[in-house]
């Protein structure tokens, strides 16, 4: 029981890890991810490639720990999920179906689950038992760990805090179909929503008017004094920081992680 | 081991019970919450009645399964407080003094944890694992429950919901030192807050004019049709709806659970 497999499964690509069962990662590589005739292919694509890898290495089944599997959607205790859109899956019991598929032991978790799995093992919240992670990417997702454990909730949707309320008055729509998600403000895509706003809604002079905007130009351009994105990184900020104290009112966590392609901004300013 | 006790310190009565330990309440009486000297008296006060009441009916130790205690204020899952405002406690060992005290295993817990637990056990969430409790009274308390165990939290704040901010725009205090917190709004005292804003905004007529305002006036007006109370309950209903949505996305809980004195409200036109 030396090694075990990692699988994150993205809209677009499958990263793959394999591991010793300590933690250390021993070579990552990638697979696409087809998500044609609702995603058939995933599952036995991602077998395949694992099967490939044990020959390639010489590593037996029982030299291996189990396959561990995260999706983007919600995801139960026993690895099933109800649907996960940008997979173009309906109901699929993950777990069952890998270990079919491969003959090893398989967990499923829901991707930010995962993330904040990963972090409460190894990571930034090593060692500590109460947790709540929020992962900033194209969407936001959140794990909440408790007492060690992850919270999957009574639907698989535990963590989803990317879809709490945090601005009423909100009238344009989230991707799940609700009004003033913390995911439309604080996601890459919610920055960009933010700012678009923001040079409509007035005249002033802005770096943002002269090229495309993205979340990482809103933030470069905060960086330069740019004054209308400072007030687009600060509607942001209020937003993440209200939701953020918010949710640490319900599980009274040790530690808030804020992972994500959007968690890479750093300000020199703050730092 | 038939019998357990059960005792709920408030800060003017202890309610205490004698139950079998199925659940079943075989007697229930009060005892007063003495909080001068920093309410050194209280646990003490509660051994001596606990202890009477075993002499009383001939119970003994043996016979005896222990003692839940709970608490207005944050209690870690040794049984701790780091302080219990309305008791006038700073830190204690809850369960400590009391296995010392009585000679019988001790528990201790927040209220509304106790609450919620309760509930899970033989109310209104009986047999479900994942379980979110708002507690409504003077102040606003919360439990929250997760794969069948009550979240207390790195500092025995799990469930503290009545804390979180619902109203960004909010220029009062909290009890807590904050602004904008969900009990400014739906606890019993919230509700009239919000009722003598609202009266003192505006020129209305409002049988809520004519006498004192408590949250019972607020909604007994609102069921005879007063507009302006029911402008009220309409701003009430929305922080508590909007907050419970939210705290949902954090755990993903299968029911909700309303207690608390202002939860007795019962409205004619919504059921």
């Amino acid at each position: 029981m030396e090694y075990c497999f990692g699988i994150d499964v993205g809209g677009t690509t499958v990263k793959c890890g394999l591991f010793r069962t300590d933690g250390t990662l021993e070579e990552k590589w990638e697979i696409p991810t087809r998500t044609e005739n609702h995603g058939e292919a995933i599952l036995p694509d991602i077998a395949a490639s694992i099967l490939e890898k044990m020959k390639e290495r010489g590593i037996t089944r029982e030299m291996t720990a189990g396959v561990g599997v995260d999706v983007p959607g919600p995801v139960n205790e026993n690895g099933e999920v109800p649907c996960a859109v940008n997979l173009h899956w309906g109901y699929k019991h993950i777990a069952r179906e890998m270990e079919a598929l491969t003959g090893l032991k398989a967990k499923a978790a829901n991707d930010a689950n995962a993330a904040a799995l990963g972090e409460s093992w190894r990571g930034g919240a090593a060692g500590i038992p109460n947790v709540l992670m929020a992962t900033l990417g194209t969407g936001v997702g959140g794990g909440i760990i408790v007492d060690g454990r992850i919270v999957c909730g009574a639907h698989g949707s535990g963590g989803e805090i990317g879809h709490a309320n945090v601005e009423p008055e909100e009238t344009e729509y989230c991707n799940c179909g609700n009004q003033g998600c913390l995911e439309q403000m604080t996601s890459a895509t919610g920055i960009v929503r933010l700012a678009k706003k923001e040079l409509k809604s007035s005249d002033d002079s802005s770096v943002l008017r002269q090229s495309q905007v993205t979340a990482k130009a809103v933030f470069d351009a905060y960086k330069q004094g740019d004054e209308l994105a400072g007030r687009v990184v600060k509607k942001f900020a209020s937003y993440l920081g209200r939701g953020l104290a918010i949710f640490a009112c319900v599980t009274d966590p040790e530690v808030i992680l804020i992972g994500g392609g959007v968690s890479k901004v750093r300000c020199e300013q703050c730092i």
